[in-house]
């Protein structure tokens, strides 16, 4: 059996399917080139019609990215994802607080979900800051109640958590917020897609080479 | 705004969600119960009629946890999300050869993908194996060459490339094997369902409480 085996070309191949079936659904531009990458990730063209991409969305991001800003994410998934060549390049770096000791005996202790208390005890070290949440509705909703009381301000906020309970509605809180966000809107997401994003947005403001 | 923050009921409630719209499309019993755990992660009912559980799979999986066998992934992303008290309840343990610096070094020298050299790699060692492949095609295509040349006889091989070139490709051909395999049909898959799949199969094994 013959088939592609260098990831440059596989993706560059990838790209052009994904380009001609989308068509002219979406403009050309940099918010196409982030969901051009979600549906790579995932082989699912409903994310052109749910990604939802604040008007400041891409240049705050940037501008974090460039500033050498902290990722705060709620997976190690996602950790685990994100393009750490390009993260180095722009001089910035991601943690996943759920991992943290204190993070697990606080939120025993209170019987509330780890990225409550990781997100809480993120928006304390008030840093420059992206957030992604690509899993946990209770992370969001945590995080927009700390923007809504002016406790936090992120540069960017990436909103993808996925599933059936809070996920839909968590991104519909976000989404009322006026401070910049990728979203995607409905019960879809997930780690993958903020992945995709993430790394979509890195690619932007630096040369990479793709690693497969 | 009022929201669930437990995360055993958080998941209670999904599950329940996804079996009422599920409803008589698939029978009870532990096929039912992988597909379900794959939608949790995707919000995407398509992967109720595009998921392929070969009929000794779940045995031979569950087998071979059973025995500490090695689970060989081909992304860091899987495993981060594999549930790892799970793993260790079972005595298995998991690994992703793709950041090996010998790996490396020969994938750049050859001009391959990363992926291929490592699944060499792993069929070289002969352990008793689960084989997850998340991403790469050329992975599962290399790994489907192995098995027919018969260099290895893995236990259980869960197949879910996602990708627009050689993604079903190679699963289609991973179908044609007499070996017992979990895939998805198509294009669809990725990390997340290979994480939902492998997880899946370990809760049937082991009690579990969930860590969201």
């Amino acid at each position: 059996m013959r088939y592609l085996t260098d990831g440059l070309e596989i993706e560059k191949k990838s790209f052009e399917i994904i380009g001609l079936e989308l068509g002219d659904r979406l403009p050309d531009g940099r918010e196409r080139k982030i969901i051009t990458r979600i549906i790579h990730a995932t082989a699912d063209f409903d994310y052109a019609g749910i990604t939802r991409i604040h008007p400041r969305a891409i240049d705050a991001g940037l501008a974090a990215l460039k500033s050498g800003c902290a990722i705060y994410v709620d997976t190690r998934m996602i950790l685990a994802g994100i393009n750490t060549g390009a993260l180095r390049r722009h001089g910035a770096s991601a943690c996943c607080l759920n991992d943290d000791e204190g993070v697990k005996r606080e939120a025993l202790e209170r019987g509330v979900t780890r990225s409550i208390v990781a997100m809480e005890k993120a928006c304390a070290e008030r840093k420059a800051a992206i957030f992604i949440i690509g899993n946990a509705p209770t992370a969001l909703f945590t995080l927009v109640g700390l923007v809504e009381k002016k406790s936090i301000a992120p540069q960017l906020i990436i909103g993808v958590p996925v599933g059936f309970v809070g996920a839909a509605e968590s991104k519909e809180a976000l989404r009322k917020l006026d401070i910049p966000y990728i979203l995607t809107e409905g019960r879809k997401g997930g780690s993958t897609v903020a992945v995709a994003i993430a790394n979509a947005l890195m690619y932007m403001g630096t040369p990479y080479k793709v690693s497969p």
